[in-house]
């Protein structure tokens, strides 16, 4: 085959945009040889993951609704899924919801992408909670977008910062375009923004005038208490956008989310999209098992297991990484957020941990400067349960080859 | 609920895309009370759709790879579907294909706003027949594109016309960045691009070094021969970007769709994606259809239902609207393209048939420049095949009260 376009001449032909993010792709991981412990991906634990309920959900949506199931289903997404997911939303937030505050995603990040599509132009500033979600901050600049990061603390987003921040650009006569932030079991911190703070976040938005683009894919996976009001909840659904996936609570191979917020802006983002909807095959089975509360029965149990899971991270922390690292205990999500001792470099524990065939997140990829840091980012929702303690065994033996190499220098 | 995010306040935080577009929404439609006939939209046969297929892939699917369909499969979509699909093209192309060639999109909408994502800054150029998709070209304008339209006869899109384009774009130092086009039983225009024409088309692409899009969502469904190669055959794979969709052979609402190119635009397209990538759950499902034949017969049987449709419509026309309207006959694919008289206005026709419940599409939403024309475009493939005489009967009434209208000025 002649190969007229390669990836040399194809570079003058393609998008401002693509130039941004130039030619990496993030890839399917392909299966690695070696018998490895991952406590990398924040995917959800493998035995709970419910193929026979999508099942018989499919079952009930081609026997009552096969038409519809597989006809366009608009813009919006699939209508009964926004009833359901409005229905659902708002015993869960507190707040009157119609499916006009609702729109379809294929899975949270896309629902981040068409909020981004839609309010930024490059040059527009994005404020994000810093560490963060590396996808997110990738799409956000491949809009040309300025980040201008906001630290954390263990009650999450540090405001008087932010509200500097904005202050500094409304000087300047400008203001953000949004403020990114996942304040519930955040990821990669695992920390959960407090009421206090979401009332001074919310304070801030509105006196700036900006919007509040809320990350929530793991709201729902609280271990025994629930968090606080969502952003969203306590704007009224006015000044916040909340972005929603399955993806966690029941698969990420569906790619199904939704995005929630004020009818005028959901709106605006149905009206830019060119993909004709997400699947009305895959929403309306989803809308089924919220119906039939399926759903709802399947987060009770993976609240258990997370449960499960982090009790058996923590037993094996203090037994074998207590002398390197401390971190505060996650109240849900997917995450814990280790902090090495000063003298233990991320990078090297990631490549000791490596060697001993465990896999964690290093932090540089979570801060949108890449900076090194002394953190590791501990997945504990995917690994399996019998292998956690000896998972951990290996990564406190990678801590203490490092601490020892750096006690040698 | 306060509404401090209105349509008029929410206008200066949008993007300039998003201002391109404007807050025009396209919903799921609202079923209409009366006993309409649709020769509106481009869907599939109702008693065709193959719910108890999909359910069936569905079981194996969960059977055999439940953890690999419900976790992430990458931005490139599932391996397995682009395998299938390479290794099924492949025969169809009569060109080595593989994985490296294909991207799985949500539909052939989503996957021609990837494409233009990829390669389309505000002011570039991109060549349109014309009458075409009203969603492509919707697409390409919001992406702030100049779209020239070049006409079609009955054997496609007029190469000399394209030609003198080019070579006036090529004279002020720019080059298009693609050619648009649907060549096999065009939307609306029902005609296919012979092979004299794709050939020329190519020779063109090559010369003036730009590509070709080539819309394939009706190529697999002609009626008694098939169509000539596709551009992407022809150019080997190289010049020819293809897009196709499971939309029209499956069903609309699985929203599956997948581009076919040279292996370094693929992989760029794949980069600028932040979706995470279309479903693997649906994308195994249909892998599975493609592998167990399932594909194959249906499509089989779908060639002699929209067959059997069209005699129907021709039957029809040839009794009720002959003195009215002329067509050339469609050789595949889901639409005829009716030219009325010269002295009948396809909106005066339009809205006399919609008085009598039938509704047809008309003309100008097919021009990018939204010109006026006495063209009609009946959809076949949708409409009950006991309803098709009814329907045509009435729009005969339809052009007969129109023609008296116009005789009586």
């Amino acid at each position: 085959m002649t190969e007229f376009w390669t990836a040399e001449n194809l570079e003058e032909m393609v998008s401002s945009r693509s130039k941004i993010l130039g030619p990496q792709v993030w890839a399917a991981a392909t299966p690695d040889p070696r018998q490895i412990i991952s406590f990398a991906g924040g995917l959800p634990d493998i035995p709970s993951l419910p193929g026979e309920v999508l099942l018989r959900a499919a079952r009930t949506v081609i026997d009552r609704e096969q038409k519809e199931a597989l006809e366009y289903g608009g813009t919006f997404g699939p209508t009964p899924l926004r009833d359901a997911i409005a229905k659902r939303s708002s015993r869960i937030e507190g707040i009157p919801l119609t499916r006009d505050n609702v729109i379809i995603a294929s899975g949270s990040a896309h629902a981040i992408g068409m909020v981004c599509e839609t309010l930024l132009d490059p040059g527009d500033v994005v404020m994000v909670e810093s560490p963060n979600f590396p996808g997110s901050m990738r799409t956000i600049r491949s809009f040309g977008a300025t980040q201008v990061a906001i630290p954390m603390d263990e009650q999450g987003m540090r405001c008087d910062i932010l509200e500097a921040e904005l202050q500094k650009l409304a000087d300047q006569g400008r203001r953000a375009k949004f403020i990114y932030c996942i304040p519930t079991h955040q990821n990669p911190a695992g920390c959960t923004l407090q009421l206090d703070r979401r009332e001074k976040l919310l304070e801030l938005a509105r006196r700036f005038n900006t919007f509040i683009l809320e990350d929530d894919a793991y709201g729902e996976l609280w271990f025994e208490t629930p968090p606080p009001p969502s952003l969203f909840s306590l704007s009224n659904g006015d000044h916040g956008i909340k972005v929603s996936s399955f993806s966690k609570i029941i698969a990420t191979g569906l790619r199904m989310g939704w995005v929630m917020g004020p009818p005028a802006l959901v709106s605006r983002i149905a009206a830019l999209r060119y993909d004709m909807g997400t699947s009305p095959f895959l929403g309306r089975i989803v809308a089924e098992m919220i119906r039939n509360g399926d759903l709802d029965r399947h987060i009770v149990n993976l609240r258990r297991t997370y449960l499960k899971k982090l009790e058996r991270v923590e037993d094996a922390l203090a037994k074998y990484t207590s002398d390197y690292a401390t971190y505060v205990r996650p109240l849900g999500g997917f995450f814990l957020w280790l902090q090495l001792r000063p003298d233990l470099n991320s990078r090297d524990v990631q490549m000791a941990a490596n060697e001993r065939g465990v896999i964690v997140g290093q932090g540089p990829q979570f801060f949108a400067d890449g900076r090194a840091t002394n953190h590791i980012r501990l997945a504990f929702s995917y690994v399996a349960m019998e292998e956690i303690e000896e998972g951990l065994h290996r990564l406190g033996e990678a801590m203490a080859e490092v601490a020892s190499r750096s006690t040698a220098k």
